[in-house]
């Protein structure tokens, strides 16, 4: 078998060179020529995969090592009758501990407590059931809204996993946060799902966190309830018209991120290693490749806490050893006052720091820190009781 | 023996139970008749010494487990042949991780790596000359300004330390870091030493941090460079006029914190340790407590790096899991906020959370981290070499 693989794949050797000869390419420069003969091909976002792309060759199989899919001309593949594989969910973890970075900076900054606000949902998919699962195993009250999959629920009469609407979101949460896809059409469309009336309702003091897509939320409306009354606060990482976003709104925010909050290099990987199960099956061979075999060990082994220290202060100290949000807030801020909004963000994405996940961190408990056993490990670190 | 302790001293039994019998009192309330039959006072900033407290006592002995000594009136006590003794430089060490740490923290938010900047360091007293020795074993350049220190050299021949004017460190310097005491007199006043004239100075790109005392920079003038040219940065930890700052010079610098850099428990207890040792001393006594006798241990007790990554990285790893500054800074602006510059400068101080000294964290270094092994020990820590 012969696979040609976007060259800035980490990990490949090691996922795919058991399958056959790798050809590498830079995801820019694959062209037809390159997949004459050739079985199968592996891209991140960067390359086109369409009919043009595909003319005349024998590939089988398409993988895309990444959640998004608008690189890939999906019908062209079915029309060839080609395979394909997408990652859904490889960087979801990285996005949760984006969230949980920012809701817990915010908390330390303005003096207020997680574990006593209620946070709203909105998508409960892959990063949304995620977030959902590790803030109920850290003691903090969820509601999550989700049509779409209330919808499904309903049609196929499976038990209700209790989802709200959004209005009741608004009304009974502290902290909304939105984990939707972009849609325009359709009855549960997300185009400005947070607009002018609902940024209008939200009640004073609440949080609005936004990691799904910019045009999501209105903008404008959020930018004037944070000059005017200013008695909400927000969050970032999404934004409308990236790269050249709004830099009122910028400033009026809490943190402001450049679209970063999943990438960790553990979400890349995990991105690859799923497109190498996915071959596998499509081969029909068995694959004992497992995630831990191609994550590299992170710098920061492990901590060790012997003695009480408020919980959520024992969360952030865990937290920021592995991310701190601040750190990309402040990267923003200094590329773009450096080299205007469009590069300054841009730049940041394109030279982004090594990043890793709060699983690789190991959190050793011992006398009265083995109280926090269950909110840390909730949170997503590896928990273990020392002597 | 009979000692009158303030109440608010920690470790007071364990360091002067050995002494006698302790009598211990609010500081605010102590009084003449407390001190009827004592032999000894043991005190905080809080308590006023002076003939009035001390007419026809029979105390022989006066300890304040401060570096402060405004509240005692030494020439009343040295009238009634009462032995005194304060605790200079008890918490130098705090002081010098709050300047690693706001200086790491700039650097990070404005893009420099510490290790290219040479840092003037004016005062090499208790803080000074600490800072001074860390910033060396870390690798960083420093110029030292110290003119009544100089002169003594001079008068008593000793071997010159190389100190610099505080020109030559306008001069040379990227950072200028002022630990002064403020005198008001003499041919090295230090009020106003960093004046309208030095201000306009200074280099653009420098950065002025004070955690000396407020009165030695003028605050107009820095507030002026801020504000106009912009083209320089500030860390205040000492302030004209405390409790009520400037607030347009507080929105100015990078950091402001309500006089906190010295704020670590190790500092108070070793305070208190050290009058007990005067004490012995004075007694003819000698006596065995030792500083970690009464160092509780911290919360965090080791981090484990296993990995290469950047050196100044790894140190607001390493510093931020013990002190973040970003948390005092945050703290001040909130409690300003809610109850305006008086009183949340001065709530902000009183009810400071815990706060541990870098000597308090063990580092475990292996694999390629164990490069960092220097510049972490410099910095403060206690770095071992794990396998
Ligand atoms: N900021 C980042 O770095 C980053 C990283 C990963 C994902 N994302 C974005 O986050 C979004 C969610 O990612 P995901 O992987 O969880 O996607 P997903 O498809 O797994 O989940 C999205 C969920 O949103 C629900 N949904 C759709 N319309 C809705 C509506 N009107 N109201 C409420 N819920 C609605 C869907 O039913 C689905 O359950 C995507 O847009 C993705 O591009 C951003
Ligand atoms: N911010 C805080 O929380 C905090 C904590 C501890 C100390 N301090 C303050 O920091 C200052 C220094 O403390 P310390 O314990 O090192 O004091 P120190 O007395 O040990 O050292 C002060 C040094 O400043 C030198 N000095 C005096 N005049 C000078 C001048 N004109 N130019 C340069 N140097 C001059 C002295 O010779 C001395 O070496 C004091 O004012 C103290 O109150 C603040």
């Amino acid at each position: 078998m012969k696979l040609v693989v976007d060259a800035n794949i980490p990990a490949a050797e090691r996922c795919f060179g058991h399958f056959g000869k790798l050809i590498r390419v830079p995801g820019r420069e694959i062209n037809a020529a390159h997949l004459q003969d050739a079985d199968a091909l592996i891209v991140r976002s960067i390359t086109q995969v369409n009919d043009q792309l595909l003319a005349d060759s024998p590939v089988r199989f398409v993988g895309t090592c990444t959640i998004g899919t608008d690189h890939i001309d999906q019908a062209a593949l079915a029309q060839r009758d080609i395979a394909f594989a997408s990652a859904p969910g490889c960087n979801a973890e990285a996005v949760v501990d984006y969230v949980l970075s920012g809701l817990l900076t915010l908390a330390e900054r303005d003096g207020w407590v997680l574990s006593e606000r209620t946070v709203g949902i909105v998508g409960a998919g892959n990063v949304g059931s995620r977030l959902q699962a590790r803030l109920t195993a850290m003691g903090v009250a969820t509601l999550a809204c989700d049509p779409p999959k209330a919808a499904v629920e309903r049609a196929e009469e499976e038990p209700e996993q209790g989802f709200h609407s959004l209005g009741a979101l608004i009304e009974r949460c502290d902290v909304l946060c939105l984990h939707t896809p972009l849609t325009r059409e359709g009855p549960h469309a997300t185009y400005q799902l947070l607009n002018a009336q609902r940024i209008d309702e939200l009640a004073p003091g609440s949080v609005v966190l936004n990691a799904g897509r910019g045009d999501c939320v209105d903008g404008l409306a959020l930018r004037s309830r944070l000059a005017g009354k200013g008695d909400i606060s927000a969050i970032l990482d999404v934004w409308e018209e990236e790269p050249d976003i709004d830099a009122g709104l910028r400033d009026l925010v809490s943190l402001a991120t450049p679209h970063i909050a999943g990438h960790s290099l553990d979400g890349k990987l995990r991105g690859t290693w799923m497109i190498e199960q996915a071959l596998a099956r499509y081969c029909g061979q068995s694959s004992d490749l497992t995630f831990a075999d191609i994550c590299p060990p992170p710098a920061l082994a492990s901590l060790h806490l012997q003695h009480a220290l408020p919980p959520e202060d024992a969360l952030r100290l865990c937290m920021r050893a592995v991310y701190d949000v601040r750190r990309d807030h402040d990267a923003l801020q200094r590329q773009t006052l450096n080299y205007g909004m469009r590069k300054g963000f841009d730049d940041c994405r394109a030279n982004y720091p090594l990043r890793r996940e709060f699983a690789t961190l190991n959190v050793q408990l011992s006398g009265e820190a083995v109280a926090l056993e269950g909110m840390l490990r909730g949170a997503g670190f590896v928990v273990t009781l020392a002597k």
